[in-house]
């Protein structure tokens, strides 16, 4: 805004405002209230321009979706950035799970609206149901090389590590959605993550 | 019908009538498609008969929301009743997390409503949180005495078995939710819930 010179416009930038527009939508009135006029009047732009960016509904709301993932994976590339590389597959896990709770404002409106794309799923609004998979899809395999890495000695079977991560990866979005309906406090539903985790990986002093 | 006397009405079927409905507007358009004139026109019935029974919409939601907690209760204690008095703490918590995933059409039904009620609560729709926390801190006991039940001559510690048991609920409900909207089949859901058990409670052999 102070920039002195013309420059192009940020066509980036403006797709970003428009899915964080959408996002804000779905926080205030759910996905049934996102349409052109709604998303344009909350983005403070017009119609014409929202549609210059995305032709359909169906295109802004999977390019929501994926901002919504690619934040998320974004921060669970840092805390593991942050953790360095001698961090234990626990301590890596924990950082993804506890990413997917909603302990402050950006995590909260992102379980806001990826509750309801998974909602909308079951009525036909929104976008597919495929596309809503690839997110939980993607944390399940991370988990799972992770479990693998902290095979014990004395396992045999490695097929458990698929089936536990999916266990984790449902236990988590119970807890999540536990915790977003007011059922679980942040303390509690963290307290619960680590007990997941305990009786996953065994008690956290044993790795 | 085939009733060949008159007879008082039956008020309760009559209530029953209007709550059936509710489920199923709730089903079909969601909590914002719940009104009077709708619920009315599902079941058939004037909209001054369902003020009759119910004087505002928040005490037909609440009936709604208590008719699908007593349904399920009434499916565990037919559960339980079925399983003998010898069956195990395992046996008794399988059956009661069964019965919470939507693996028939009443349960699909059930487990539509009740996350409809639960996000209902994020927008101030619905009933109070208070009330929709009933039943998942009923099924949270329920899971606590059966795990004391099970507890194993080598615990020293009770105070994990309420955890466990929240964790074990959390779980199921994500599991639930998952299959709900097509990530986990019938089958692979149901696994989960085997998982979890043997997670919490060890393998199946040992109990």
């Amino acid at each position: 805004m102070t920039d002195p010179l013309p420059r192009l416009v940020d066509h980036e930038q403006r797709r970003r405002q428009i899915t964080d527009a959408v996002r804000r939508v779905i926080v205030s009135g759910g996905m049934g209230a996102v349409t052109f006029q709604t998303v344009a009047a909350e983005a403070g732009f017009s119609v014409r321009l929202v549609q210059y960016y995305f032709g359909t509904k169906h295109e802004f709301l999977l390019a929501t979706h994926r901002s919504v993932m690619e934040d998320a994976g974004a921060r669970f590339l840092r805390q593991w950035n942050a953790l360095g590389s001698d961090a234990t597959p626990r301590e890596a896990i924990r950082a993804v799970l506890i990413e997917l709770l909603p302990l402050d404002d950006q995590r909260h409106e992102e379980t806001l609206v990826l509750g309801a794309f998974g909602w909308a799923n079951l009525t036909g609004q929104g976008i597919n149901a495929e596309e809503t998979f690839v997110a939980p899809r993607a944390v399940v395999t991370l988990v799972t090389d992770q479990l693998r890495r902290a095979q014990l000695p004395d396992e045999s079977s490695s097929a458990d590590h698929a089936l536990d991560a999916a266990l984790v990866v449902a236990a988590t979005g119970g807890i999540a959605q536990g915790m977003l309906q007011g059922f679980s406090t942040a303390e509690s539903a963290t307290e619960l993550i680590d007990h997941l985790l305990d009786r996953v990986l065994g008690p956290e002093s044993k790795h």
